[in-house]
Formats: structure tokens, sequence, C-alpha cells
């Protein structure tokens, strides 16, 4: 690992950052200037100005978005600030570029204040074709997301939310058909109730699943439980509804499902041996999960996924960022709704052609990938 | 002309913008992943954490400036709006690259409030290594330029303003060289008032011209005439000591130099022949000028320029702000100083080898200019 440090740092240093910005055009002779600066220049200005919607086909704007982060929560590292965050923004942006051919910008905000990112976003938007928000903490991010896809005509898609639970399902419709069970009748747990366990929850009720239970630091959520905030209150309607109080060990007996999005290790092979047959474990802390896969599979554990690649099933968001907004920006749709969330991971889903325990979903570097998330958006 | 027109709207449509975003490292395999992406990009963000000197060393901001407008003022087409002006600032962008090798990235404000353009910058200039504020109208852009310039810590340059000074400088110091004339010594009249006029005759000042006018809508601008806003009225202390009132055609009467900034055709041959021996006459309305070469020249002009590719001793900003920021940059500069600015336009005359009339400032192609002026911002 700590080659691994060191490599990755004098990696960047000598490519000092990740980025550039290139023209597309020529520029070599005054025809060129006069074609793509002035005078010429003045006419897609005008028309631009005559039609908002010309933007798209004079300016760069239809295949760009904006990667905007406040450095609030920084892969695992926390609030480390958006400046600091920036190497993690440019990676982003240069997975957009390879595997999707969508070029994507890095906003580092020097604000953490809710209505100041809103304020900026907003104020800086028409730059783009869509935002995707990234790295965010909650609740925050529910509230910021929201009133940009409210107030803004372009998408808006907070990636460790939505591009999280696209793969997690993906990852579950294939597991679902390996275990022979139903989504209807599954029982689900869901360890962790930030950004990417409530989005999770929501994508799963959407699409069909009845019984999930979700465990924040202090245990099961459940209607009426004090000090929830907003966000958990309304997912406090809608799961756990026969409104259990407990712990993890509580919560995943006889459940079908473990879906963590927590810490690591805090998962036993007790309790998976206390699961229900055939028990499907996701375990997503990164670098480390919830429960080591041996571990899990020592104890019965029919399928296991994780978020590391020198594991199988590895859960990525790479699998869906670039497809979605691919999609999103060729069709020039306003909002990703959830309908095309719920497509993008049946589409995900099924780009593994016999699913089996080791193989739920795609590999990252599947180049085929994109174009099918892509597609399926559009549709 | 139309013909110009079509090909513009055809070329811009067809390349959808000018600008992509690209990635500078490989991102091929898991490897390449764990190094600038996940796990190992942690690293340089804890680095940056630690000290946010080290984002120039691990990002890509060292190399990147953002061209950011709201669209008050572009080119002769006036207050169309931001959004309207992409293309324009996109173009400005691929002339850094081309120019100077520095990355530029167009942001278009949705909003042309002071304030707000203040704390959008600020909350987005993180992202980047310095500012280039372009088509932002007089008055307001003096306000804006200089408290970005207090409160931030990276070079912030309104091109419009300065670039247009410094190439104006440069043509006027090898113009002097050639009628045998003196800084001191000479009078000079600028017409128009914006925010060219306004900085052509604060860094003339501050080079050692001692006697300059200038004119607005109003005519003379005198210390004590009403109205005059806060930028007028400082410069009012400093020009037309003698407190002269009148038009144009008063002013120019005796006059050595006319800097036109302002309206086509305004300068007549007549008042060309009032001026004294061997006139200079900048006349850089765009595209037409305030008196056009061949008429300046019958009335007895020694040296002419324009804005236009089409006339010798093309007075053009990217002479300068390729060269400006690639220095700033490369030296990590808080801030553009005048002393940069006078060195730059010393620099940029002493390109030019032998001065003659008809070549008083390289052409805009000569691929040697960017260095010169950023080694000489350097110095």
């Amino acid at each position: 690992m700590d080659d691994l440090k060191n490599k990755s740092l004098e990696a960047h240093k000598s490519f000092k950052g990740k980025l550039e910005i290139n023209s597309k055009v020529s520029l070599e002779n005054i025809d060129d200037m006069s074609i793509f600066y002035t005078p010429g220049v003045a006419e897609p200005c005008k028309e631009i100005f005559e039609d908002e919607s010309k933007s798209y086909d004079y300016t760069s704007r239809g295949n760009l978005i904006a990667v905007v982060t406040d450095g609030s929560a920084v892969l695992g590292l926390g609030n480390i600030g958006a400046l600091a965050g920036m190497p993690v923004m440019e990676g982003k942006c240069a997975l957009f570029k390879k595997f999707a051919d969508v070029d994507a910008f890095p906003i580092a905000l020097n604000t953490q204040d809710t209505e100041e990112i809103i304020a900026t976003i907003k104020n800086i938007a028409d730059s783009f074709g869509g935002i995707n928000l990234e790295d965010i903490s909650a609740p925050k991010c529910f509230e910021i997301e929201k009133r940009l896809i409210d107030e803004l005509s372009i998408p808006v898609f907070h990636d460790d939310q939505h591009g999280t639970a696209i793969v997690c399902l993906a990852g579950l419709i294939n597991s679902l058909k390996i275990v022979g069970k139903e989504k209807e009748r599954v029982r689900v747990v869901i360890n962790g109730a930030g950004a990417a366990g409530i989005a999770i929850c929501k994508l799963m009720l959407e699409y069909g699943f009845k019984n999930i239970s979700l465990l924040d630091s202090k245990g099961m959520i459940f209607e009426g439980r004090e000090g929830l905030n907003d966000y958990k209150k309304e997912i406090s309607h809608k799961t756990n509804l026969e409104k259990k109080e407990g712990e993890l060990g509580d919560a995943v007996m006889d459940a079908d499902i473990f879906i963590g999005v927590s810490a690591p290790n805090v998962l036993t092979a007790d309790m998976v041996r206390s699961m229900s047959a055939d028990p499907i474990i996701f375990a997503m802390a990164n670098p480390d999960p919830e429960i080591m896969p041996e571990d899990a599979k020592e104890a019965g554990a029919a399928i296991i996924a994780t978020g590391r690649s020198d594991f199988p099933n590895q859960i990525n968001n790479v699998l869906v960022f670039p497809g979605i907004f691919k999609g999103a920006l060729s069709a020039r749709v306003p909002k990703i709704t959830t309908q095309m969330k719920i497509n993008a991971a049946k589409a995900l889903a099924s780009t593994v052609s016999s699913p089996r325990p080791e193989k739920i979903i795609p590999d990252v570097f599947d180049p085929s990938v994109a174009d099918v998330i892509a597609n399926s958006v559009k549709e």
C-alpha cells in the first residue's frame, strides 16, 4: 500500500493533475480566426441570443457536465474541503471522458453552506449541459439536489446517491435470479442511512421491494423514533413496517439481503448464519468491507459483492455515471427521472448474459456498458 | 461577409462548440485506476488537505484559468447575456491553448449583479490558477476586478482593459521611436472612456505619458465636470490638466496621438489635418474603425493602427493575454501588477526588431511572442 501511495503521488505530480482543455478546431491562420473568433464568432452569439436552445448547437455544453463538490464527504476521508477533494473530481472527469466520451470539468466550491452552494451552481449552470454533484455530505446533499433539480432545466445527479443505488439494484436484480427469490417477498436490511443508503432504499422501493429495514448509527430506523432528520423520517414511513427496534444483529435475523454502506467489519459471520437461506451480502464499505468475502462465504452467503476491485462483483459507480449522463445529454432530458434510473439498473443487469454468484455485474472495463446505459436513459 | 457568417455558423455547429476536456493520464486497467482513482487518489487529497499550496502539484489548476463573463458587453454586440457570449469565451480559451499552452475554461455567469458576480467567482476560484474576466461592461468591471484582486490570492485580469492597454502601449512605444517624439512631451487624445479607454489611459500615465485628454460620449472629460462616475472622476484629476472643454474636434487639434476605442467614422480627415506633425492614429473601433487607414494616411497620418486583421498594425489582445497568464501561472504570482503590464508592453514592443510605420507590433501568429511576454512577467 505504501508503494501505491508513492506511485500515486509521483504520478499526479509528474502529470500536474489529470485534465487538459483542448481546442477541437484549428486556429492556424487569419481565415480560421475569422471563423472561430472575430468577426465570425458574432454569428453564433446572435443566434443563441435569439434562441437560447441553440447554445447546444454552437457551444460545447451539449456534451459537457460539471463535477461539483464542496468537499464535505470525500471518499472515506470525510470533510477535507473541496480543494483537497480535487484529485478525486479530476479522476471522475477523466472517467467520464474515457468511458462515455463526455467532457467533464471539476468545480471546487469554496463554501459548504447549502444556500450558497445552490446559488453558486445556479449562477454557473448555463456553462454546462448537466451537473454531477459529488462527495457532498448528507443530509444537505438531499436538499441541494432537490432544489437544483427543481430550479434548473438541465439534469442534476448526485452520483454518490443514485450511481451507487443503480449499480446496487442491477446487482440485486441478477442476484435474485440466481437464488430464485422475488423482490416483493425478500427481507432486506440496509446498514447505513447516509446519502447512498437512503438512495438505495428509495430506488429499491420504487422498483418493487416491499420489506426493507434501514439502520443508522443508532440502530434500526422506525416510524416515530426520536431525532430523525426529515429524510430519515420520510423513509421511516415506508420501511420497517413492523416498527422493530434493535441493532444490526436483530435486523439481519432471517433477512435475505444485507446491503452495507457503513463501516468495516460490522457484519459478523454469526449474523450471516442467522439470515435466511442463500443470503445475499453486498458489503460496500471502502476500502474495508462490512465483512470480508471469504468470511461471508464460509458463513453461508450465496452471493457476495463489495466495492473493491480485487474481489468479484465490484459495485462501482463508474458502471453507471458515464452512461447515465451520456444518455441524458444526447436526449437532452431536463431531469433524470426515477424511471430512467430503474431502466439503467435493468439495462446494466442485462449486460451479464448468464448471471452466476461470482458474476452478477459486468467488469468496470467492459466497453459496451456505457452505451447500453445511455440507450436505456433515452427510451 | 454573408459567406463568412454562414461558414462560421456551419463550422461551430459541425464541431459542436470549440472545446473538449481530455485526460492526460491513461486509465486502461485496474492498476491505472488504483493510482489515479480509488484508492490511490486519496494520497494527493491528503497532501493538499495538509498544505493547500500542493494543489498546484497534484491538480491541473497550476496551468488552468477561467474565462468568466456575465455577457454584459460582448464584442460590439452589447449586453447579449453570458450564454450568448459563450462562443466568444470558447474561442478565447482555444486561443489560450494555441498560443501559450494554457488550459482555459469558459464560465457563463447567470447574473449581471456586481455582488453576485464577485461572490460566485470567489466560490469557484479554488478550481483555477487564475481568472480572466471578459466582456463585462464598464463601470462595474472596475469594481469587480478590484474586489477580486483584493480578495483572492490568484491573478485576476480583465483582458478588455489591460490586454488592450498593453498592446496599445507596445504599439505606441515603437511609434514614438519612428516619429522621434518623447512620451513626456506628446499630447494624447483618447476617444472612449469605457473599460479599454480608461485602462489605456491609466497604463500610459504609469508609463510616463504626461499630457492625455479623455473623451466620453459627452465630450472632453475635465475635473469637476458634472455626472462623472467614480472612475472617470479619478481619471479627471490626472488628465486634461488645462481643463479644456469641447468635442473631439477641439481635443485633437495639435495633438500628437489619437487613440480611438469608440465608434466608426468619428475621426474626420480634417481632424487629422489639425493634429501636430506626424500624427499617430490608433483607430481601434471594430469592425469599422474611427477613420479608415487610407483616409488617415491621405490626411497626413504618420502611423496608423486598427483592430482589424486586413490592415497593417493590428492591435489585438491575443498578442498579450496568453503570455501574461502563462507567465503569471508559471511564476505563480498572486497578482498581475502595473509593473508587469509595463514590462509586457516593453517586451512586446521589443519583438519588432526594426519598427517602421507599417510594422509597429508583431503579427498575431508570431509564435515567439507568448514566451517573450511570459518571461517579462516573471522578471
